[in-house]
């Protein structure tokens, strides 16, 4: 029988694994018009902390009781829907659970790009798409411009290295220990920040003595108040998260907020499925990139559901270089 | 012989008389292409106040021992430069004294819009571009959109009020107390919120039950911090001045900053003098308005050279409706 991650409690703070119960799921029936799909990949990220509040957000929060949702890749194993064969492999967002019965307009076969599958909840997915419109819709950033970039050894933070070191940009990353600062550095960042080691606003002083253009803040807080404080005239900040506000629900505490005026920057909250009608040019670019070897990805793989809420606290504890995926 | 305002010593908090010194001043020989004015109006303003730090910002800091500058209006009482005569009316920057001998390039004749001198230092100067580019360009503002502003009794405030109205917006101006959130509902507002009577979010949560598309800045803190809590989806906030902050050099505590995101707001700093190309358009508009009585002024005007610090520092206990000026 099929399960599924169910939530069981709202968490106050950081969440734990009594937030969540595997339990057996209840598929619909198969029919005319509905494909069941075993899932092979199923995908944690950070926005999914906001889903387990009872607020209003840019998603509906996850119900109690109800099995959770997200991005997940999977193979069609029985269809009764026309264009959907058995052996297809399709991205949806009944995700957090091992099988789904969904209807054909829920899915979205992959299209052939010659990539692994998990690309598509990745670097083809809803993390490179968010790194590709943010940097450069969002932000504006253009050839020349000097990026800073928070979580940058993360999945959303690796790619957008990657694609401003394709655009020709001097890229500065910031993650935490020396072992993410090294990968950040091999993904071609000109240099990454250390931020345990002292305060950012220094380290980015240090990095960039000439300021920054461009700001991709997955992080809030310091991160966002260090690059206020570096910021160069017209500068362009994309925020696309605050991971470090997630579970603390403090407010940001920013000392260099009056230089938006002065420095004329733009801040500018953005959200991936706004970009969806423009995925054909994300995937034309990201696609071409991935073909010449510009941005690859390393996965954090967990295996089994089993492990899956551990996986997801895991974004919160830094667990993860680059994209965390769930095997099945 | 000539005064003028000097910068004695920096202040710590906000400022207080000892800061300055009326002092006489040494005027420049009146050699040819030079222009003897006589100052007539003189402006203050907030953004002043960034000026007394020794801090770079995008206007140099004040010296200490030197003349103190700023916007004024004066006579030409004497004039070896061509196109300039005695009785011409000139806007210029050596402010904070009676007298001044200035080459032309540094003057600027009034142009004839049928209005009083002075106006050329608030609606028609900085004050009201401020306004104007602010609103209808930082902030993308159109008709039909629900704008919120705060300090809007005061000279850039009352002027956003306006101009928003004129141009077929719903606005809700923010002030301290009754007198003032008359004077905002007097000049076209929709509705005002005396913030002196409670927290300024729960305020603009029942003045804007449907939310805010635009916020044009003046205040910060708390009041940011509202027009973030209410924002509604692809809000725009002109940051326009931080009074809040200019002498407490507290940092901001945003609780509602994560909304940028889901909201997917801008936040656009600007300043009036990067639109110094475009004043042909705002004169044009304004001074249509102001014509056909959809703009007016209402100054606090505080008289002679010697009360000048006075009418200053009164800018930040809120004892101006409109523009503060000091007239000679």
């Amino acid at each position: 029988m099929a399960r599924a991650w169910h939530l069981k409690s709202r968490p106050q703070g950081t969440p734990t694994a009594d937030n969540f119960a595997l339990e057996p799921l209840d598929l619909p029936r198969l029919d005319d018009g509905m494909v069941r799909v075993a899932n092979r990949w199923l995908s944690v990220d950070p926005y999914m902390r906001g889903r387990m509040n009872d607020v209003k957000s840019y998603v509906p929060p996850f119900a109690i009781d109800a099995p959770m949702e997200g991005g997940a890749v999977g193979e069609v194993v029985e269809s009764k829907a026309d264009g959907f064969q058995p052996g297809d492999w399709v991205l949806h967002m009944a995700g957090w659970r091992d099988e789904a019965v969904l209807p054909a307009a829920a899915l979205n076969k992959l299209p052939d790009l010659g990539v692994e599958p998990q690309a598509f909840l990745g670097n083809l997915g809803l993390t490179g798409g968010t790194a590709y419109f943010g940097l450069l819709d969002a932000a504006s950033a253009k050839e020349g411009d000097i990026v800073f970039v928070s979580a940058a050894a993360g999945a959303v933070g690796s790619a957008v290295v990657q694609i401003a070191k394709a655009k020709g940009m001097t890229v500065i990353g910031a993650a935490r220990g020396p072992e993410k600062c090294d990968f950040v550095c091999s993904l071609g960042a000109d240099a990454a920040i250390d931020y345990s080691e002292g305060p950012i606003v220094k380290s980015l002083a240090a990095a960039a003595p000439d300021g920054i253009d461009v700001y991709f803040d997955n992080v809030g807080g310091d991160h966002l108040d260090a690059a206020l404080a570096l910021a160069r005239r017209d500068a362009r900040f994309a925020l696309c998260g605050m991971i470090d506000s997630y579970n603390s629900g403090q407010p940001a505490s920013l000392r260099y907020i009056m230089r938006i005026i002065g420095m004329r920057i733009r801040l500018q909250g953005f959200i991936y499925t706004d970009y969806v009608p423009r995925l054909g040019e994300f995937y034309r670019d990201m696609g071409g990139w991935i073909a010449g070897g510009q941005v690859t990805a390393r996965d954090t793989v967990v295996d089994g559901l089993e492990a899956m809420p551990e996986a997801f606290l895991g974004l919160f504890s830094g667990a993860n270089t680059g994209k965390m995926l769930v095997k099945l």
